[in-house]
């Protein structure tokens, strides 16, 4: 087996790019969710870790293109839903996979907002499996968000680029 | 344990939303892949069935919205990536995903020139992990369409709405 090749010039954190999800994450959890987090620093994420159990999916196209990905430890996922809808929400139903994409949704629309007009953002697709593993093309560094609730951890996974275009 | 509520009036699919994925599938098949595929009749899908083993998702924005997933067999992957790059790909390496998230991004790039000038896409996802459950948002119906070749099968999930603009 050879060792794969070491990346010459390791990528770094855009904070122009990052920040605006910080502070949305923030944002939604206190005003929407109703728990605060904490978040450790923000690093490249490296490795093909698999996520947690229950992850978000946005994608963004126009001026800012890329992925952002919320992944939810299983039990987290349960009582943040359950904090957000007021009630708790049956894992198994399409509630919950709704609720999830509208976390996910509210965190990029929250920081879609400071990264330029012309970013467009999808709507969510919540993949389900325990250790499931979600790649991004290797040309788009991913930044690794971890977050921490009293009820459990999530991460943030942000891959996004900004287009150059005039004036920037 | 009550039943679910059955829907009222059951989605119908939209052959001006389906047709041009169909037309893209055989299109990229058969010109990069040079894999011919035969496609069974698209269906709506009303389950929260998993999807195959390897997935890639493309989100759209701008006029037409939602996600399209592609997702194969594992053992289809291999042989389909081995066929489109050219050699064998080792499934754990950044390449295996890349090459994934290409085929979903060039099916989704051909569907979506037909689709309307305003549509984008963003970069593909590709997740990883034997039965992982990839759910769209309940409001947007999801049309699966199933897709054999000689060496495995994959199926193409297209949950998209048109927005309605001027003239449409």
């Amino acid at each position: 087996m050879q060792p794969s090749q070491a990346t010459p010039t390791p990528p770094t954190i855009n904070p122009k790019l990052i920040v605006p999800f910080v502070n949305s994450v923030r944002n939604v959890f206190a005003t929407m969710v109703g728990v605060s987090t904490t978040m450790d620093r923000p690093r490249i994420k490296t490795d093909r870790a698999p996520a947690y159990d229950v992850s978000g999916i946005i994608g963004f196209s126009g001026d800012v293109i890329g992925t952002v990905v919320v992944s939810f430890q299983k039990c987290a996922a349960a009582k943040l839903v359950e904090a957000f809808a007021g009630m708790a929400v049956d894992p198994d139903s399409p509630d919950f996979a709704d609720a999830v994409g509208e976390l996910a949704n509210m965190i990029a629309g929250g920081a879609k907002q400071h990264l330029g007009n012309a970013a467009d953002i999808s709507i969510p697709s919540v993949v389900i499996g325990q250790g499931h593993v979600i790649t991004r093309p290797s040309d788009v560094p991913c930044v690794v968000i971890p977050c921490k609730t009293e009820v459990g951890d999530f991460a943030v996974e942000v891959s996004v680029k900004q287009l150059q275009t005039a004036g920037t």
